[in-house]
């Protein structure tokens, strides 16, 4: 067996070993039984050598040894000498006396999907990340987030409310959060709006799930920036709607070529303020088109307005929520991005007859969002310790912006070419210079701890540019200097 | 216009006023325009006198006319002398330089609505409390939960974890959460799965509608307990599920009933430890017999094992997941009644072939479960704080609901007979002697600030009980005592 396939077998099972406590032979014995007897491992399948293993893990050989002798004796391992250890048959596999916590049963055979599972099956997903690394996309500065002043926040709330912060919240959301939402989306980014248009939900993934559950039909057409935000398309895709990629200029999204391709589309996702991922800036006239094109055709628009808390140099465009006169825009934030991923706090604002579908369906989907965060933003808000971070964030990312652009011109000259227009957002997206694999580009980073998304995975038609989207938020300059340099050396 | 109309229509937007800084009538005068500019309070509609309004809200007349004054004076309402008030045409109300800011679009007119969102629009979705009154049911004892305790929880994992509390976290729940909970499924309820089967979700509600997405496609015939949980109904005819009506006996689920009405059903749910809203037991026998109808036809089970911590008098039958040998079972679990509403923390266990399925499920739906509460949660659960506020609430309980049945037999004598079986839950279902109109009975009920259910409610077919589903578990034996006498009272 080759060592990186079992370090990709087994690594999500094994990591953390250090940090528990117990013997570390024992810890991995426990483990690896789990993997077996829950099918996770299933039988016959061929573990690495232990010398293999015990490189992988960073843990001496003597271990390994020690954890597969236990499997052994125990009848789930079979070892032979020369060519390793195989799982042993299920059979095998169960305790003498099956206790009814030992999941001992057979692993049942995978069910046929049928249409829903298997759409949600075969949808792309953003990934996740759950480590910081450097140049991830998107990942806040978490060693500067003012951890005490919310922990701060988190304990007045608690302890000025009570059992009042225990019971069952408003299904729309924590009224003073939506006020508070309300103030803050009108003065910096001029959307009209009462505080009860603004629904509180856990991020912008759940606001676009709920859009498309509840505006799109299967078949429906919706035009999507080409390229554009994967999460977005599997929330579409995943109600059966049609995605119409409509490609993308120095401009925004090319409206012409929306109302050649599907003149009927329901519904346009944009990312106007900073194009995710080009980081484009969608223009005044384009604006306007799309509104009349949505206004005219009762198609709506939702605007996705991601990051639009960070530019660097020049004034924000208000966002375009702000000129709709006809009641066709869905507006979209979200706290996890200028806060921390972990919070779960986005919003939604919607024209107002649309307010109370809206409430239901998040009831139906998860009947509230946790009210201690809620209250604790609300909190975080109304004392000013929102607009401070916002504000300090802005000087530290539009100093690692630079670190990262000069770094990659320094060592790539021009390898990559940077397409944004706008200083602007917590990533940037460079072009390859020629013809390059980008996907094979962004595993070789991954070697080397980097990690990158490939831009042409943001397609989806089949002219795609090869590039790469990279995060320059989440780390300091030295860092995404060190981080360019070995990116260039893959190349 | 006559007073009750006045309070039901201003209340939710006038609610608080004394909470908040500022004069009262600037507060007021605020709240209306923001009212009116939204379109919340449309052009035309007539306004209370200032004597009804300043009793409704417990404020001066002098609030009152100071604040419809000032509105008057923008052009906002129009005021007749003797006639009262009208809010004044939208022409009027735009203020003369129209900001970006000020939310002076006219109302858009409700759009029509398509399928999707109708299903939604029709749904009867289960009432969620926000208060917490007398009889309400499953509301926990908040007062009694360990507060301390849990901030310490809180503080203690959120010093710990620091930075890697703030990231990302892993789609199907925070790893020690998942251990904990499969220990804890495995220990007190006999379920057999290892951690990996553990899916973190924020409510029941939430796993009823995953499982809806996944599983279930449009058509498909559901067995739902007759008379059954609202909530679970939403969930699954929202997806567009047809619900067949099984009955419920003394010993559960009539799964011969079953059998004729839709032997095809791709999904039964249920609630076997203390059915909804009944409050009956289902027997051993009736657990095999639904097993084995799921095994031979290739049909899902969801176990909902709400309020199965609850037993105070005999032994729990363990879940039915641990009987099931072919991979049938989802059991579903909450942390949302037996800690707190608000937590929004509850878990899904599917079987091994589910796993990645559910895991892409939740990610689409909401990415994933916010990671501090989870991380409390697993600590509360490790140092034993869990296990021994259940048996506090156990106690406390078992006394809540013997005072309960007590004071209605001794007010009601045979005009109420009680359902349930067992003692056990968090509320009981009593039935109305003779064919009273039980609908009718909880809105008097409701006139004296008791938060009651009509059993008729709970029933898909026209064959319905009457009756009303009672919480014990909110408050103390005096209020619970004199809730009965005030709920005999309007018989």
């Amino acid at each position: 067996m080759p060592r990186g396939a079992s370090a990709a077998l087994f690594l999500p099972q094994l990591q953390g070993l250090r940090h528990e406590p117990g013997p570390l032979h024992r810890q991995l014995y426990e483990r690896l039984r789990q993997a077996i007897l829950t099918g996770v491992l299933p039988a016959r399948s061929r573990l690495p050598s232990t010398r293999a293993l015990a490189a992988d893990l960073g843990v001496s050989r003597n271990t390994v040894e020690l954890a597969f002798s236990q499997l052994d004796a125990e009848g789930l391992l079979e070892r032979r000498v020369g060519s390793g250890s195989v799982v042993a048959l299920p059979e095998h596999a169960r305790p003498p006396h099956g206790s009814p916590r030992a999941p001992t049963r057979r692993p049942a055979p995978a069910p046929p999907l049928r249409a829903r599972a298997r759409r949600v099956a075969e949808l792309t997903l953003p990934d996740q990340p759950t480590g910081i690394l450097p140049l991830t996309p998107c990942m806040p500065a978490l060693d500067a987030f003012p951890l005490s002043l919310w922990r701060r926040s988190l304990q007045r709330q608690g302890r000025q409310l009570g059992t009042r912060l225990l019971t069952y919240g408003e299904e729309a959301g924590w009224r003073p959060l939506r006020e508070a939402v309300a103030a803050y989306v009108g003065a910096s980014r001029g959307v009209r709006c009462g505080w009860q248009q603004v629904l509180i939900v856990s991020s912008t993934q759940q606001a676009l799930d709920l859009v498309s559950r509840l505006l799109l039909e299967e078949g429906d057409a919706v035009w999507m920036e080409e390229p554009g935000y994967l999460g977005a398309r599997a929330a579409f895709s995943s109600v059966g709607a049609r995605l119409v990629p409509v490609p993308v200029d120095e401009e925004g999204l090319r409206v012409d070529a929306g109302l050649t391709r599907a003149p009927k589309a329901r519904l346009a996702y944009v990312t106007p303020s900073y194009q995710y991922p080009l980081g484009l800036t969608m223009s005044f006239a384009r604006r306007l088109a799309l509104l009349e094109w949505a206004r005219a055709s009762g198609a709506w628009v939702v605007e996705d307005d991601y990051d639009s808390e960070f530019r660097y140099t020049s004034r924000p465009l208000a966002a375009m929520q702000g000129l709709d006169d006809s009641g066709r825009v869905l507006y979209v934030g979200t706290f996890n991005k200028v806060m921390f991923p972990s919070l779960r706090l986005a919003y939604l604002v919607v024209p107002e007859p649309l307010v109370e579908p809206f409430r239901r369906a998040k009831s139906l989907a998860d009947g509230h969002t946790p009210l201690l965060s809620q209250a604790a933003m609300a909190d975080f808000m109304e004392r000013g310790h929102f607009t401070a971070h916002l504000r300090q964030m802005r000087l530290l990312y539009a100093e690692r912006r630079e670190a990262l652009l000069d770094a990659l011109r320094r060592h790539a000259g021009d390898r990559f070419q940077h397409v944004g227009s706008v200083e602007a957002g917590m990533h940037v997206a460079v072009k390859l210079a020629g013809r390059g694999d980008d996907v094979a580009l962004v595993e070789r980073a991954a070697g080397r701890g980097l990690d990158t998304r490939p831009l042409s995975a943001h397609y989806l038609g089949r002219k795609r540019a090869s590039g790469l989207v990279l995060g320059f938020s989440g780390v300091g300059p030295a860092a995404l200097r060190a981080a360019a340099a070995s990116l260039v050396s893959v190349l």
